[in-house]
């Protein structure tokens, strides 16, 4: 290697750029509010942290878009995903900051940032749409909502964005290709058919038989496990799937969702240990998104009252009514409503287990 | 003084007691789970700190039933609600503890523990009542959850707790007690009233020439606005605020809230930067529980599915159901509604800024 | 007001200047390496923190540099400072992402950047110098180490913030200005002095009878106390004081010494509050630095190993060694050692008393 | 399963005994203190959590204690190790509600604890000694500091534990059982050892060519690249690292030392990626425990000053000093010094890339 010229710190992050891009409009005004600096540069650490969690879901996606993933690409998938969770834990650390502007600092520059708002950002709705939310399960308050609000270009891009493969679509994909869902020889999903069916039966004599529940409490719960009951089914038939899946409250493929009880089942094999951490890092994308949105609904509350945003809007009440559904990956989500009890698990052949695991630990001679 | 006897550190915290007082169930049954020693202790640690918190709470409650709370004293009130907050933030940050069990070994427990339930807190009660959560603002179905499951004797004691009078009632009856809200020679709240005119007319301006706004969404927004100018209206009513009271969506008098918002206008002074704090900090007690029980939703269904929980009740759609509802200071919460910008407050005049005032900074000779 | 233009999100933060400000050198070398957009972006973020750290500071000094702080301003001032440590909480946060890269991952584009260094942070340079950081203060190995970094330019920059005042002696003047270091009619130091002497003499008669102390430790323990002695009385005797000022061991002045211990001790006053506060908050933000050194310094360390960094340095080492030292308010963090037992505290006559309080709390007649 | 009895939550979690061990000393002076309530629950939590700590590492030591650690434990493992960083985590954040006591409120009780102390936790030293720390790991102050503090009895459980293989041999023995220190038909050790001679050769060149280092630094630095050659040199030559281990600068075998190189290197086979988190989980439990000590002492400091503590000695001098030394796995936290680009690493032989590797996915058909 040879390196041409010497880096230095200022240029390399461009420092110039970055630090005269804070262009207070109060101060325009002739009216310079202290506080609008913070506004701005919260919202720019905002853009920049978005930008990178759309590096990482770029190259989650680049590499998922492979017919074939290999083995060794897993656990780059995985530290991708824990940096982004890792980022996301600094978004909502930061409403704390947010939180030292008060009501009243925010009033004395509110005004001037008309029509300006939050739901312009191009790049959150890029990583929605990356993550797997598309125009069909947004609400329609919500499409409303911002639509009106992004620039043409922008709207443009996100469109694109939309019809582009997200990584939800890619990880059933994946999914689906698992061996998982039939094997030879061998009929697993009877065997956690009838683990299944033990394990209601045992939940149904511990509530009917629960001296401190009362008769309308009891009758709920009753009803709960028939419930229950039902869901297991809709998982094993094919049939009932389809029309669950067609009724929109399940958006993974019944392969996919029977390779991903799987992972969960037999998490420990080294085979299954870096799509189970895989499994679990995209809950919990889902999740800190949802803890984001609540606590920056509740932060704009307590500054706004019930006074109109910058948008010209009550952008909290839209912001609670999203903290839950804007979710990609609710069905991974919901996944501990298909496991079973350790004990009740069945156990694999040799010849599947050899299949799973690795060896490379040695008694010593 | 005179010290009797040396102190050791595990006699003096207890240790063989509080080290000896986890008795796994499923080793009873001969079926020892490694991970129920988790939810033990978890569990154990939470009601020391709800100890923790009655505690303060006690302590915050005797002060503030003086006929007249000392000016020193405020300081320590707040102390001891930041105090609380700081030990809530524990009680959030511990749910991470929690995460790290997975369905699979809650599983391995679950069913030995029927039908005992973190509904059975009575601490966690007390603490709600302490702060001024009544029976009368629970939801029915609450009240029916966890009656049903506490204790004759635990009841009881609650019962009790709920009749003494709470913090949110001691407060009411201190920001009563200010002069803030009728001053001789000096008619604040006209001024006042005044300038909140104004800047309704000035908001009615921006959403009706936004042109980033379409129809729709610009007559929703001016809705919005008649109706904060009917709660502006109704604050400076007495007769209004009155029925609003009655009707449940606020809790505290006409008097309290006045003074609460004359607080918040004119923080800066000596002689209110401490009330702020305090009106800050029950706000800050009210959205960590909000957050606490949140969070606490959200791990419950990752870890159950919509499977039963220990007490044999779908514990995680009530806790999602009270999240909001259950905040003794909802009041203040909402009190960004009824700040004005800084340009508009009125000017006091100099005799009221006089007694709000100190002078103890004096330029050099 | 008269709005002139509508004002859009994307331009107001400026977000193609901020989002078209990454450019990593791996790319340039036809090699892109997957992290150096990180690691650009989290240098980006951390300098956009400085710009407001620096913002706050500007504010401070500005308010501070009144030849009377109004009272009213002192909430301002700590809520500035509040709103330093808030950030700087995410300075310290933010390392967790930092730390998603990993040793391999570093050296793909490390050698790219040299002799790009953090060390060439200006504004991290004139943060310190803001809070009171003289050069006479840095170690010689420290000068040496960034000020041979440092462009000519920002180099010049920074030595003219150096002679500037900064937020430490600004603190020096205000707490000199106040009255508590010599009343009229009341020997308070007399008494303060009376109070530590008993004190002494308690401590002295525990460490001498602990049954517990071998007799090695019980003799350090008593040099400990006669230690203790002297600081006391270096306190109070304006002499002793000089020559330890002298000595670098305190940077602030006796007068102001005795301000601030003052104020520790009758903090519940509501004259006191705001200044109690303002003395806390300050020593946060030097502990809050202090944890982001030593955070960093492990983190590099654990990145690097034994080896050089892209500035062609053991930066960790350095790191690690201005840890402890870099501390602005270092007298104020060492207080605890002046202060006595609340029982000992001497009481007020009341004619100060009634100068440090407000009675705003009336008993209702 | 027959469950025999209904468990309610009080019982089940003894409260009467946990909620009943906070007996105040200062309340048996007549004195009672507010703040000593804090005090005693803040230690009962942390003991607490250490019995978990414990509950934790026991498990972890019996599956290493296998002759052969069956692949699928790996994740268990690993599960229980993040399940400490967890709590440890807690741990930490608990000071910030220690934080909320004052000097001045810590001086009301503090006489009457004399001469109890932390130091005097018989299970922290266990969770130290259980990772690996030995009596000749501590300095001579540390030993004679707290051993004249422990009880008798205390002592000798401490000692027997010190005498038990530890996490840190078992650790040490199952990386020298893997087969990565010498393969049949690959001279691993020698292809890597090129690389990092040309890994050194290109520092060298950066160095002597880095434009912006004046000599003395650039002297520095070279002497610093020879010293990082020695230690390559050292890992390699079994001798040399046979004095190395005697001089006590490293503590693992050469064997195990390389196994964990190769696995840091080759982290991303589905064989390796839980033996590489497993390394990592590692050096995370020391370096919590390292930030959990330093964020002691300064708060320590922060309390009391230069005075004594309750056990009569400057406990926060004593934490300072061992912060970086009680480190069980300070080995894996260098590791980073073995480190080289991932374009030098050697190409594994496919026949052993076969063995480490797991094809589950298949191309869909």
């Amino acid at each position: 290697m040879k390196i041409q010229k010497p880096v230095y710190y200022g240029d390399y992050l461009q420092l110039p750029k970055i630090l005269n891009a804070q262009a207070p409009e109060s101060a325009k005004y002739g009216d310079a509010a202290h506080d609008e600096t913070l506004f701005i540069i919260i919202h720019q650490t905002y853009e920049l942290w978005f930008k990178q969690i759309l590096h990482e879901l770029e190259s989650v996606r680049t590499i998922m878009h492979k017919p074939f993933v290999p083995s060794t690409d897993l656990a780059v998938i995985n530290a991708r995903l824990e940096r982004i969770t890792s980022i996301q834990q600094i978004l909502i650390d930061q409403i704390q900051v947010m939180e030292t502007m008060t009501s009243l600092d925010f009033m004395d520059f509110r005004d001037y940032l008309v029509p300006a708002s939050g739901f312009q950002s191009l790049q959150f709705r890029l990583v929605e749409a990356r993550l797997g939310i598309k125009p069909e399960h947004r609400m329609d308050v919500e499409k409303q909502f911002f639509n009106s609000r992004l620039k043409p270009e922008d709207k443009k891009i996100l469109e694109q964005a939309e019809q582009e493969t997200s990584v939800l679509e890619l990880l059933e994909i994946w999914l689906s290709r698992m061996p998982f869902s039939n094997f030879e020889n061998f009929d697993f999903w009877g065997a956690y058919s009838k683990a299944v069916e033990a394990m209601l039966k045992s939940d149904y004599e511990i509530v009917s038989s629960n001296p401190s529940l009362n008769d309308k409490t009891r009758e709920l719960e009753l009803k709960n496990l028939e419930a229950t009951k039902e869901t297991f089914s809709t998982l094993l038939d094919a049939k009932k799937f389809e029309t669950w899946k067609a009724s929109g409250k399940v958006r993974l493929s019944q392969k996919a969702m029977l390779s991903a009880v799987f992972i969960h089942l037999y998490r420990e094999y080294p085979a299954l240990q870096m799509p189970y951490k895989i499994l679990n890092s995209l809950v919990e994308v889902d999740e800190k998104f949802t803890t984001w949105r609540y606590r920056h609904a509740i932060m704009a509350q307590r500054i706004l009252g019930t006074k109109i945003g910058t948008g010209g809007s009550s952008g909290h009440e839209y912001l609670k009514a999203t903290t839950e559904r804007n979710r990609a990956f609710i069905d991974l989500f919901n996944l501990a409503t298909f496991l079973i009890p350790k004990s009740a698990i069945p156990r694999l052949p040799e010849v599947i287990k050899g299949q799973l695991d690795i060896v490379y630990d040695f008694v010593q001679s």
